[in-house]
């Protein structure tokens, strides 16, 4: 079986939604990559970090789901990561109204000798130094995908820099694409991306779908319209999981087959959202994800006959 | 051949964007709505109103192109309505800076005999009842398109509300279709929007593309990502007029051809979007809707083994 190999947050979120407010629950990158790229079944191991005020119960969870723990540090007296946030109205933007980084603040991260060979690796959001060390631990990996945001652009932008030019993918919101690069054209941005080091860019915007850009090829995907969305925490990073989670299956990292890898994301991503933090994810089901890949099929798929013939 | 009437602006546009500014120019809803339906060689004819202002060479270009201009009413001494617009450096919206209603005051569209048994209607932006009055001299027509805009919810809310309850498809925009309905989410708009009568509802997004819903079915096509996109103006009106110029062209009123029909809307709006005004109509070829509609083919295309099978 492949090895995903994921690093990033494992942390307590409280979120505010217009339909309600959370205490702290179960967040973090990783978690929400872990929990996505679990529906794969694919051996995936998260490297990361918490408190010993992180209950069991969370990191059963992970481990029901067949998401291996063995990297996550466990620190005797520490606090885990803590984050809460309060979208607004339209749900597209949301103000930070605490972080605390507790153990994160030290994180070395140490990969598990049996994970130093996986291949594939998901760079979930955290320091790019950190990131960096993920990398220099494993051998040859086949494909490196990198999550960002401008939190590092504002913070650390040298070493963004020197992650980014190690990466075959990353993915980037709309706009933190225009941050990094200065391009409102997201065409344009994209390609300045891929001057930077990665082959592949994956920009990602939110209720309006993702792109996704290689060389001179771009695929679009929407995202699912829903009647509401609950709480978009974690949808970027479930988007993620869903993506290199198809990529690991099937072992096939060519670009028509990142276009299926980025519809599995845009799926799983659309669970994300119905509930509270991870709550949808916690009950997904594999059937339920074959019924909403042929709903995408419906939304997008047309049958216009072009001269001459079409040749896929 | 099959016939398509087009009641809506013929005018003089002002547009100032971030790449140039304009003099008066040939704009109008109606002329989007015929230079867009012209590539498809149907029998298209436009009911509108000018002053004697308007320069023949502007009815010369709608004839060359094949549009029938004998409901056009040249009104003698009277002057020909005028919009001028500044956008904002997104593109994504725009002040008006000033509106000169002139003849178009007056005006009570006259429906030449031989459109009067017209198979499709093109309901483009206009005052409500004038609109009316055009449907009211057409015999059972096989559909009705309706393209309306924010202005007359605001100033002609029940005439609006009488216009909506007769037509069978809808064209607006996301922010108005939200000011129609009181619903932020479009799906639960859309729905409300059905009660008020048309049977489909095309809600355009602008950049984020156009979505289709009839009943529980929902399709959605992207905006094709352009490096660059130089005014916006008429990009609307052109998409209304390649999906209803496909449905003429074809006949055929399916859900599943109303999908293609959004394909080719998308496709005209993305040519209109890259020069100023009509300039980039005017030039259009069928072998560069061709290699287009290759690009939407390419971009939104996939190949996701569901199981069971796949059924079309």
């Amino acid at each position: 079986m492949s090895k995903l190999l994921i690093v990033g947050t494992v942390a307590f979120d409280a979120i505010e939604t217009p339909f309600g407010k959370t205490d702290k629950i179960l967040g973090g990158a990783a978690t929400y990559i872990g929990l996505s790229s679990a529906q794969f079944e694919i051996d995936n191991a998260i490297v990361s970090i918490v408190g010993d005020d992180f209950p069991n119960t969370h990191l059963e969870l992970l481990t029901n789901k067949g998401v291996n723990i063995d990297g996550i540090e466990i620190v005797k007296g520490g606090k885990t990561f803590f984050w809460s946030g309060k979208y607004h109205n339209d749900l597209n933007s949301r103000d930070t109204l605490e972080t605390q980084l507790n153990v994160l603040a030290d994180f070395n991260p140490v990969v598990p000798a049996v994970y130093q060979d996986a291949e594939m690796i998901m760079l979930g959001n955290l320091h790019p130094l950190v990131q960096l060390s993920v990398l220099e631990q494993v051998k040859n990996p086949k494909l490196v995908v990198l999550d960002t945001m401008n939190f590092w652009m504002d913070n650390a932008w040298d070493d963004l820099l020197k992650v980014i030019k190690k990466v075959d993918v990353i993915t980037i919101n709309d706009e933190e694409a225009r941050q990094l690069t200065g391009e409102h054209s997201l065409v344009k941005a994209a390609r300045k991306i891929e001057e930077m080091g990665p082959d592949y860019v994956v920009i990602k915007k939110g209720e309006h779908g993702a792109l996704l850009f290689h060389e001179e090829q771009i695929f679009f995907a929407p995202a699912l319209p829903l009647e509401e969305v609950f709480d978009p925490t974690g949808a970027g990073d479930t988007f993620a999981g869903g993506f290199i989670g198809h990529l690991v299956k099937t072992g096939d990292i060519s670009f028509e087959n990142m276009k299926n890898a980025v519809i599995y994301g845009s799926t799983l991503a659309s669970f994300c959202v119905e509930k509270f933090g991870t709550e949808r994810m916690e009950t997904l089901t594999k059937q339920e994800i074959q019924l909403r890949l042929r709903e995408f099929e419906n939304l997008t798929q047309f049958d216009i006959e072009l001269t001459p013939k079409k040749v896929r």
